[in-house]
């Protein structure tokens, strides 16, 4: 097999280039009067190259037909300055080979298609420049979640999947079975001897490991069977959780407002030609927004002084505003983008609304809790500081109508070395969604599980 | 909360340090006559700090006996040059704050415990100089996997967990459902609307990113439902799988082996302490056989060639050698600790034998697979070369009895622009047990789960 210049790597190239080989799939063919330009891309980035066909390569005639939206080519050529405009380089071929052929069937011909019929051709739409850009920033913001990590000495820990324990009590839960759910069967025949599900956070394992590392993360799949059908609600979806031992809420929300920091000047930084291009055709303003959010300290409020904030705003809301209760998306809009004009971190919040794990405060009233939340998105992060006194959270499972026994591993972390720690989960797509501007989950991840679908 | 120095920077200090403040867990405690050692490990590294807490310190005789073996521990005082044995650095308190108790309930005090006995203490075990460092080793070779294919460009890919295909038509599967297993219900009702399964394999789906931005990979949790508890089987594990437009099986089997050889050199690297006690207290010689490895070329060798050395040997098997068979455990093994004393790659199996996907060789009997075996542990990798000829793919699910509607959107990939792709899948847990000379997976995984075990 030849080796191939990526296309990425020949548009950069500082000089011109005796002889090239790219290979990629046709954008488009026009047709000039003594040859044809072929917009060739191989997803390595976002431009393709324009490949020069000359109308006196040998049988040009006969092949020329076939170079159509979706073939795949092999083209051997001279890299030379273009003429044109809108690219820097072009190939001009010397030899041109068809791999795969394409037809009018192929459903990517050059035009706009909804999100809709993008999503049926879930399989095909990365050849696409909208979701090319998407995966390739969902990768680069990847991989920058590692960097991040690893840079601050975190160890990566695999939470399980597949768990037998319904962290927070919460949630509506995917069971796990090998029985056969049309029939039904005896539960204890089932794999694991007893109901299991899966996960739908890494946070209780996170933390028996940070107790015993210090500083770990998480970065894996996590599911919801919620049944609804909105824009941001995915059944499948990745998590960031870090946990950090010997670290209080402060160091939390620290780390919070670092990493998302981190992840825009990375994004920018990595993935300019994709943000260009989302900042043009998807969001407009977009590059403008996160600059300024990485330019100022994100504002940290009280959970009380936001509710004091939305209740003097004199803005009517859907939901009812009132000490107590949780802040709608409504309301973390209008804390961010009216008020604030930023992201802002809002920490105390009232225990009832909490999950038991939570640190309870000296007020009686609130646990140190806290959210990050950022225009346009709402809650991007959600954490706490965890209850580390025995007998404190052993109250707290109590009024939470939860078993003691089933939580004597995670009690032990409080028995035994019982440390202060605090960690955080960070939606992987929500962040992706507010880095890209694309508004709806479902086209941020390859292949979305959303009620009713599980196709591919 | 006082800014630490983590044990690991202690110890790596190049001169004193006038105040340094550690935090972490007490493994053991020494009493001399007017001074007490206390070894202190925060899981920054395999080597605990050796604190020395002066007999004149404010109220002595009455904290010193909390200061039990599991306990947590604030510790200032001045980092100075160690008089004793085994260590640079020492730290002489000055001041000890008792952060969470220990009791002589903690199960994990200083003697050895059985593999058994630490899987209960899956909550507990990390903080063990073993489990610790299987931990720490696990996360960078993560973080190793990411950077080998983020420096080559590689895009990584989330592929989805739940899915309603079976790719290779061939494992047991999870079931995943909201109807409840023990009574049953109406399979249409259903979360997704038809059944549905966790993943065994990422691949299909990688293929469709790779046929649009050429280089891509998958790093995410695979799940078997197997009922077989063997000591290399888990029902949840990580899988990589590398997928590659634009490859033949050579580049495959190339990319394979620079993979291998980049984890096991960035492992010797990164994670020389945890590797010098694998080699010393887990498998002697491990060290010596992993640099063996690393300075000559994997040979490669065609399945038939591999029959015959196998038939030639003399040696007598348990599993009968036979062409057209699948190589067995103790086969591989022969072949890579006896015959060729060193990881070899396999390639051209019998079409029989292998799933539906893989290349066609043109001498009709074999196709273009390979699998790259290692001492001891024998299959680590296991790729091809993907049948990209619509008609022989077509063919391919009728004579394995696989629906072609099923697979039309994989089949498009042949249709529309169809280009020479390869790729390969490692489990994740194999190339750790190889690396650290761990012999059971279930301790290599933070919580293992296998037939009758979910805990935690």
């Amino acid at each position: 097999m030849i080796n191939r210049t990526r296309i990425r790597d020949a548009l950069k190239a500082t000089e011109p280039m005796e002889s090239v080989t790219v290979m990629g799939w046709v954008r488009t063919r026009r047709d000039a009067k003594d040859f044809s330009f072929v917009d060739l891309n191989d997803g390595s980035c976002l431009s393709g190259l324009q490949v020069i066909l000359p109308g006196d390569l040998p049988d040009y005639d006969r092949w020329i037909g076939e170079i159509t939206t979706g073939a795949s080519l092999q083209v051997q050529g001279h890299l030379v300055a273009s003429q044109g405009k809108g690219q820097r380089w072009e190939l001009q071929a010397s030899a041109v080979q068809l791999m795969g052929r394409s037809d009018a069937s192929y459903p990517l011909q050059k035009k706009r298609h909804s999100p809709e019929f993008m999503r049926e051709m879930a399989h095909l739409r990365p050849r696409s420049n909208l979701f090319g850009s998407v995966f390739r920033v969902r990768s680069r913001l990847a991989q920058a979640v590692h960097r991040f990590f690893s840079e601050r000495d975190f160890f990566y820990i695999h939470t399980p999947i597949i768990t037998a324990s319904d962290c927070e009590g919460a949630g509506e839960l995917f069971r796990v079975t090998t029985l056969d759910p049309s029939r039904g069967g005896d539960p204890t025949k089932d794999f694991f001897g007893k109901p299991s599900y899966l996960t739908v956070s890494g946070q209780l394992a996170a933390e028996t490991f940070a107790c015993a590392l210090s500083n770990v993360y998480t970065f894996g799949p996590t599911f919801r069977a919620e049944n609804s059908n909105t824009s941001r609600h995915a059944s499948e979806f990745w998590m960031i959780e870090p946990e950090m031992a010997f670290c209080d809420l402060g160091g939390d929300m620290d780390l919070a407002e670092a990493f998302v920091k981190y992840l825009i000047q990375d994004t920018l930084d990595q993935s300019a030609e994709e943000m260009a291009f989302f900042d043009a055709f998807v969001d407009k303003g977009l590059l403008e927004r996160l600059r300024w959010i990485l330019e100022r300290p994100f504002e940290r409020v009280a959970y009380t002084q936001a509710v004091d904030i939305l209740l003097q705003s004199g803005q009517r809301f859907e939901y009812p505003v009132q000490h107590g209760l949780n802040l709608q998306s409504e309301h973390e809009r209008f804390l961010t983008e009216s008020h604030f004009k930023g992201p802002i971190t809002v920490y105390d919040y009232p225990k009832a609304i909490k999950p038991f794990y939570m640190r309870a405060n000296d007020d009686g009233q609130t646990v140190a809790a806290m959210d990050v939340l950022v225009p346009g998105i709402g809650e991007i992060v959600g954490g706490s500081q965890r209850e580390e006194r025995l007998e404190v959270l052993e109250s707290q499972l109590r009024a939470h109508d939860l078993s003691l026994e089933d939580y004597s591993w995670y009690l032990d972390l409080r028995r035994y070395g019982s440390v202060p720690h605090s960690g955080f989960g960070m939606g992987f797509e929500r962040m992706l969604m507010f880095l890209t501007g694309v508004t709806n989950i479902r086209d941020v991840i390859p292949f979305a599980r959303t009620p009713g679908h599980a196709s591919f």
